[in-house]
């Protein structure tokens, strides 16, 4: 009977393991509570850390078999590239430095990846890559979660449907404040090596969080970056990488935006916020309230919509989980991404034709787009913060 | 290799089986997946429905064996006690009418039980599955989730280190808008069976919405009721039980309360909101925004509170999940209460002594007060709105 | 030269004389300054304070006329009578107590009449005042000044059309705290005379906020109260009148209020706050932000409407000052109650005929309904917060 | 008596005229009111529109003679330097165009000036106005408004006292909606002149709003530019002046700055808003909603501090008025501007001393400074949106 259930079991969820995300870490948590969370995926393997000793103790709490823990990321693919129920695919939630070689040589051993933003430290990496998955005909998806969120789904229908009018400009922010304080001198582990360009490439404050922006407003909007113009601060003292970024954006076709991403706005938490104004209306959302929008028209008063309680256009009500007044989170925009993801590999198992919906996830176009970003960024900055074409 | 994981599994996993929750239920849900988010329990058996189609197809869906698929509460519990791979708990998540019998089965039958509130839909009910969990030895937990979230569980610990001097008034809503449209008539399955007294009982909207006021409150200041008066309305036609309520509250001590719940309160989702105002501080917190808390004092500004980014007591930043900004919900809060709740059961499986903390969920006693409460509304309500001592 | 500007002055200008309103007093000068900003009166006489060296030194800084600062009201009323240049109007805004007497005396002498809230300490006094202001057929305008903000006109006109449908349920309150610690034993005027029943009457709380609750809502429903429960409460150590008040009305015609008012309620400036649920759609307004109101549908998104911005019903657009987002406050709500006040003080000395809009400001039928609001909730809380027949 | 109270007045009120303000116009309704407000001077002469029928009965409503209403500002200013009852001062509230011949013509005839923002049209004409206000010894206000409201003095006191910490970036914004369509096409007066560079000079958008951003930062933090980037946009079809503009600004000392200011950003009354980052703490301040100030500390949790309740700097609480919760606007804040500039005239006529507490309203260096802003951003913007130094 166990082994009947197994066999079930292996028919309906898929398999992954995981590259970072050990104790001390904060993302690989989320990816791995967000797939348990929709049951489609089962983690089976994992090198979570460059200590193996915390990949022991992190595998054993999440009641991962002991030969399936491994010492490092190449030995992990490698060995579960041998065996008969091999991972489906891998979630790489290392520091950035090593995406690149753990993507790469998962996707070279046949799996499919979910790989952290962003993608690489170098556009050559990133579009790498891409080039490999598409030869391999595997899936790739960047973990640019915030357009998961119902919300976020439902304004890009609004702007494709012309519900905003002619969009003329866009401001968009993402400011926090942990990094304020000299933090990454204390020892902790996600400032360390964030502000090391070592381990986080070229850019701390673009690179983290400034990218996401670019993200949310290019999935949300399709429009395409002709030129821009970014002023890179270091406030935090001895700091080599930016903890602050003035970003002005030409769209082609003429939208403009402006962008503020920064890690030293003393009193934000996670502010990404998104505005966007059309000739007949705009809209206002807020990834630390992310079950409400507001919308203001041109021509009658503003209005509050709300998740659950107000109709959301199909593609964006599908992804909402909750009756209205029930906040759904962080982990319910991640869950969104994967369940995208993990329901358009169960469709390919199973050889299922995919539509454009079932592939709705961000994949190396966006990666390699984001990584494209933030080096334009660095490099206007360096340049004396002038225009330079994208 | 198998039979050994599986083996492994047992020891650590939980297994539970659920009563009610199948196809156009709500709650159900929300206890499977934030059971699954944390991954110590795992669902096995299951009676989702009156309908064992659907069931079946609810079943099938959650990877459940088929012989584990049960046409009625009362089979699954039975055919489960029987079995060597047992369940260790029964959750309960069908309409009010029916929490009594199945609880009492399960009880019976030595099956911990986590049971949807109200407790049952009588106080005698409710007693005597108190007695009886207490002579068996078993757990019972009421699903009063809201306690669950971060936040409350601070303002519990402010409350009790005397941080907001004497309280002395405590003002707590919870309005929502879905039946201030006849919404029962259309068969909506929720509406349907809350406006029925077959199932849903004496009460309505304080049984399902005012009966959370009282808990949330109760926990969070341990005061007794000593008094109350009630007037209950019926704004929907043809309605039968109540859909608004106003409630004053004497506490033991001197506190008074004030309370309003209501389910025709257009424009409002599900706006629990709580405010305890104490000789020295005032504390606001509101369900739909649960990562912040609105702390004022009498002698300085007004503080805004982030869960994440401001240090809380120890067992309220226990159960934070996330880095500020990255919002938390109603998953969450579910998922808090069953993690306390596992955990005990855990810590009691392997013989672990068990601290006031470990027991840390709602249980019986708030189950049999919930229900008094209701009673109590109901009946102050019948004899003019008068003051009855509780 | 200077005589021809002061006749034609005479010609456009009401003049008037005020009781109360020294240094130390607080509404005085909000009428004064009110007053001013429309310039359609004129201050030209005054007994400011008991104390006549505070009479003359506030006189002065106002540009009064040495002989015309007097000792008393009473002097000041008979003297001013006895004036060619006699004064049109006395603005009476002492404590509680004075109100009766001095008023009497100005509508004896023929004088117009705009008193402060509440219109008398007793019932008895009030139904007097409106008795003799109506023998004389003089205006006697007490200063609930909140029903002047634009957006609650705004209201009345949405409830009168239908827009909210049938109204079911109204939630009020007005929470403040600035008696939240013992300061009327500080010495500060305010406190002091209204925690004195020999000043205040027989209600504090009631008495000065929680009867603008009754007079907003009934100027914006039009709504009778059949009965209503009140229970007062005495937190603050040694005081003899409420500061804290928990009320239940209930109308006629089915409507139910539930209203709060506090001094104590630490956190809330001036919150008075009004919620207004119907079957189609509802509204709120808070008096902190004046200058917005919520309307919520049963069938569509919440709205937020902004005066200046969106179109208001023309009876409230026409008090509306500014441009949209140049925010209007309580010296515009109280120069619109004045507007009107002495509109139609100008029309009838001018011999034209008075609509129901030119007479649109709340009058002795306000106040006496106003203090018999007071007077009941007294008596129902002083019976053990039972049931009382308005 | 008549005659003696006109002679005391004379020396206890200033006089003054206006130019611009008549019916259709905003602004000079604004200043009229709040000088009112707090009576310390009375409008005695004008010439309010081009139309002198417009003039006539605008004047004959605020109640001025008939010979002190005139055909033109020229010849009312050249009328009244030769009465013996001159008025103090000229209020120039006309379109930009005009500022400068009125306001040097005023000075000429030993008027003191308070002139509307921008100063002029061209950074020249306003450095004329200044040297010749300096060599006439007489005061020249430019309405900067918006640094009157207590909050605005409030943060200049923290910045000043170092509370904030090293200041590191300011993000500042001012958007409206007003034209977002074409309203200049429409015949609306206030949106004519302002579309039209022969009446407002070389910008409208920056012209109009932009140079608060830049005023109220300046005099808050009293930082100097050192060089900025401006990118200007026209999105109202056929507009000739900008709209939109998005501005980087580096300062002198190594703060950064980033401000955006549009009148077509649907959803947007009057939005100014401020927030200033330091290396300790950061402010908040929202135009709209003025007597609140959002505080964020590194260290603390945030803070929400109210006009009235929490205890303001000295200087910022000498303009509070009322008490907490009791809202005041926009009207008061340009009380506050006048009753500084006032109080200043009123000592100097008296040959008191003035203190730099005195002078504390935005003077010919603020317009200048302000005139030089647009100029810049005009040219930055024409070059290609590139840096150029201040």
């Amino acid at each position: 009977m166990i082994e009947g259930q197994e066999v079930r079991r292996q028919a309906g969820r898929l398999r992954y393991a995981m590259a970072g995300g050990g104790a001390g870490a904060f993302i690989g948590d989320v990816h791995r509570k967000s797939i348990a969370m929709d049951g489609a995926a089962e983690i089976v393997a994992g090198c979570f850390s460059r200590s193996f000793q915390n990949t022991l103790s992190t595998g054993a709490s999440l009641g991962i078999a002991r030969d399936r823990l491994y010492a490092s990321p190449e030995e992990m693919i490698r060995a579960e590239a041998g065996r008969p129920d091999r991972i489906d695919f891998v979630a790489v939630v290392t520091p950035n430095n090593s995406h690149y070689p753990i993507s790469r040589l998962a996707l070279e051993n046949g799996f499919h990846v979910v790989c952290e933003k962003p993608m690489t430290t170098s556009g050559r990496d990133a579009e790498d890559l891409g080039r490999l998955a598409a030869a391999k005909d595997l899936f790739f998806c960047v973990a640019y979660a915030y357009s998961g969120y119902p919300m976020v789904k439902h304004v890009r229908e609004m702007v494709s449907r012309g519900e905003l009018g002619a969009i003329r400009f866009i401001s968009a922010e993402y400011p926090q404040d942990w990094l304020a304080t000299p933090l990454e001198k204390t020892g902790q582990k996600q400032a360390a090596w964030r502000a090391d360009p070592d381990f986080a490439g070229i850019s701390n404050c673009v690179g983290d969080i400034g990218s996401h922006i670019e993200n949310v407003v290019s999935r949300i909007t399709g429009f395409e970056i002709e030129s821009l113009l970014a002023r890179l601060d270091r406030f935090g003292a001895g700091r080599v990488l930016d903890d602050n970024a003035s970003i002005m954006v030409n769209y082609k076709g003429g939208a403009r935006g402006l962008f503020w991403s920064s890690q030293i706005a003393v009193g934000h938490d996670n502010g990404l916020r998104v505005r966007i104004y059309g000739s007949k209306a705009s809209v206002e959302w807020l990834q630390e309230c992310p079950n409400q929008l507001r919308i203001s028209y041109v021509d009658k008063p503003t209005e509050m919509v709300s998740r659950g309680r107000d109709r959301l256009h199909p593609r964006a009500q599908a992804f909402s989980r909750l009756p209205s007044g029930h906040p759904e989170g962080y982990f319910e925009c991640f869950a969104n991404l994967y369940s995208t993801f993990l329901g358009a590999l169960g469709k390919r198992n199973s050889g299922e034709p995919l539509s454009a919906d079932d592939l709705d996830f961000p994949n190396a176009g966006d990666g390699i787009r984001g990584v494209r970003f933030i080096e334009t960024c660095v490099k206007s900055s360096k340049n004396g913060a002038v225009w330079i074409d994208f």
